[in-house]
């Protein structure tokens, strides 16, 4: 994928999720979190194929099942997307999964859709009942005010502890058509007292066959959304959603051709960045990591070691203290239960500074001043074993994850 | 197991590793940690069968591989073990191998003992070297003042980060003789500013056959300190030795009788012990967390979600914050990877406060002033599917794990 990303055969645009043709979007408040927006809507002018993925957590929250029935009752295709934040509506059992419907039902009536059109998503405190009068009115007034300068506001909308919103958009050509693809997420610890979750939207209005729009998800989110970790907590309502509604007028991608490659880098930038502004917004975060594992015998093997140095706290508080602790780097490697020849392994953090397993010398003093003053931090891990790579995301460990995530539910 | 404890056929005493008859061990300074304790050595008046657990590291520290190619060479006969604290001999590669040859050398010189009947272990700074000179002089003066009074200073010596020593001893009758069992450890973080690991240490003058002693310990330490995690890093030191020289007097134990099981018993009840001992200790720990998982399908499955309960920082932190956040509980078992059925899940935290997956009234208060005034939390899953238990042990994660994990080193 890297070398997919070094050609850039697209443009990055300061834009969110309604950059792409016939995509309208709103973020309103309706009152679950007092003064915040909380309400937040994405809408296809035109009926989308849509394809999702969904937390692996046994608890998987009421809206993430009614998405997943309705994305299969119609068939991969969506036309809206309704988001609240403040309330999870997870682990709330029948009662739960009635309000999620009920919530589709607004929807519906408001924008005179099919119902199985319709997903719906929610982030927030665990084991609360969605308030169905509130939403009820915010959904009113979202699709009152639905616009194609909605994205921003929505991307505000469906923020918990996030300190910043993550939107992003990028364009491209395909037949001498402009395909535009936009994104928006949120996610900062992966539960917050009771307030949880990662989710993705993306929207484009490319023209594409369902089924390889499902594919190109898959294979990009397993190596964005998939890759980082704030705290190793998988939340019960993690779900990353893409639709693409085909206004954009190009040929129908009906294979793996030229026009699905450049699809596949444009979508895969933007979950990688929309991962990376996760990653760097984690609860209390004051930096970015970033690892990267090459030559490893499988990518597996790649994968593990990078989630394993990603979710070390003994890696991530190093980080935090500006400490370049390679054994614990190297001792989290060892345990991550992949491949590994000890006398074989270089470690690099800014320069190479352990090489066949064992110390080289270095300046302590030059690399304190580096995880100090770099917001983004490079640990790259070289197992010279076979050919494979992976890179995951994460933040350092500081206190005020522990003060943000110490207070009173 | 949990039956095996409550019959208690023997006496908990205030001693340590040189209770067992025929047990000698000192702790003295060195030098290699300035002004502390750091070097231990146990010794046997008769040659012990031995046997040993290792890390599952792949950076196997040099004294690890020393130990385990002994117990190859001895055929399990242990007589003397030495530990430092302070260097760690990680990550050193041929000269560290050298250097732990080197040290087994000083202890069978300076006993007159076979090299092969002796295990070295390290606990401490990765990728530093042995000071040879230092660790000479410490092992004949260590020698010098073996004796029955010198458990509790070797207990001191094999600390690092930890605040307490972790000792303790049991006695049973076996054919009208006393049978003892004395214990020690050490473990606060899996690795502290390079500071290192897990090690545990038990003695008793039993007779049983090797293999027999050899099962035992696996038997318990799957059970205790496999079950305890303070922060999820695994070391690469981690060590349990036990030793056994006979001098009892009890019937050789040759199979698994009544002898054998009340043996399993006395070994459960000091490894328990020692394994609780370090999670309490935990870097920063307030509190020791006890996560109990009843009725599983299987052993793994049990274990699987007790594990990632006490491994998850935002159970952690919500503990030391003294929050009843259960919704942070189930989602932990969610994303475990093991069998449940989400909607018959209780939870128990002090009373039952969810059923069948779903939220009961409960008072909050009560349960945040319990949450408040016990050192020690129970946290129970009941899954309501089979038969299997787990237990497992961990700490709160607090202000003073960042501080003491930020340090540089």
């Amino acid at each position: 994928m890297s070398d997919i990303l070094n050609k850039k055969d697209f443009q990055i645009v300061k834009e969110g999720i309604t950059y792409p043709k016939g995509i309208k979007a709103a973020g309103i408040k309706s009152g679950i979190r007092f003064h915040k927006k909380d309400v937040a809507l994405i809408y296809s002018e035109k009926i989308a194929d849509g394809c999702g993925m969904f937390t692996i957590n046994k608890f998987k929250a009421a809206p993430l099942v009614v998405t997943e029935k309705n994305l299969s009752l119609s068939r991969g295709k969506l036309q809206a997307i309704l988001i609240n934040s403040g309330i999870a509506n997870a682990c709330t059992g029948e009662q739960g999964l009635k309000d999620a419907w009920e919530t589709v039902e607004y929807v519906s009536e408001g924008l005179k859709i099919p119902k199985e059109c319709i997903a719906v998503t929610s982030t927030g405190k665990i084991g609360e009942f969605l308030p169905l009068k509130k939403l009820k009115a915010g959904v009113k007034e979202a699709i009152s005010r639905l616009s194609i300068q909605g994205g921003t506001e929505a991307a505000e909308a469906i923020l918990t502890t996030d300190t910043q919103k993550k939107e992003i958009a990028v364009s491209f050509e395909l037949n001498g058509q402009e395909v535009r693809i936009g994104g928006m997420a949120k996610g900062s610890g992966m539960i917050h007292p009771n307030m949880a979750t990662m989710l993705g939207f993306i929207t484009s209005d490319i023209s594409i066959k369902g089924d390889l729009l499902q594919e190109a998800l898959k294979q990009v989110v397993k190596k964005t959304f998939n890759m980082i970790s704030v705290d190793g907590d998988t939340s019960t309502n993690d779900m990353v959603l893409l639709i693409a509604n085909g206004l954009a007028g190009n040929h129908l991608i009906t294979e793996k051709n030229e026009a699905y490659v450049q699809f596949l880098e444009a979508l895969y930038y933007v979950a990688e960045y929309l991962a990376k502004c996760m990653a760097k917004d984690g609860e209390g975060a004051t930096k970015l990591i970033e690892v990267e594992v090459q030559n490893a015998f499988s990518y597996n093997d790649a994968k593990k070691i990078a989630k394993a140095v990603i979710n070390s706290p003994l890696v991530k508080t190093a980080i935090f203290g500006h400490d370049p602790n390679w054994g614990r780097i190297l001792a989290a490697a060892g345990y991550s239960g992949a491949e590994i020849d000890t006398e074989k392994v270089d470690l690099y953090l800014k320069e190479k500074i352990v090489e066949n397993g064992q110390p080289l010398k270095f300046s302590r003093q030059t690399l304190n001043k580096y995880l100090e003053m770099s917001d983004e931090i490079k640990i790259l891990i070289d197992l010279k074993m076979g050919k494979e790579n992976a890179i995951a995301w994460g933040c350092d460990l500081t206190y005020d994850y522990v003060k943000i995530n110490t207070k009173y539910s």
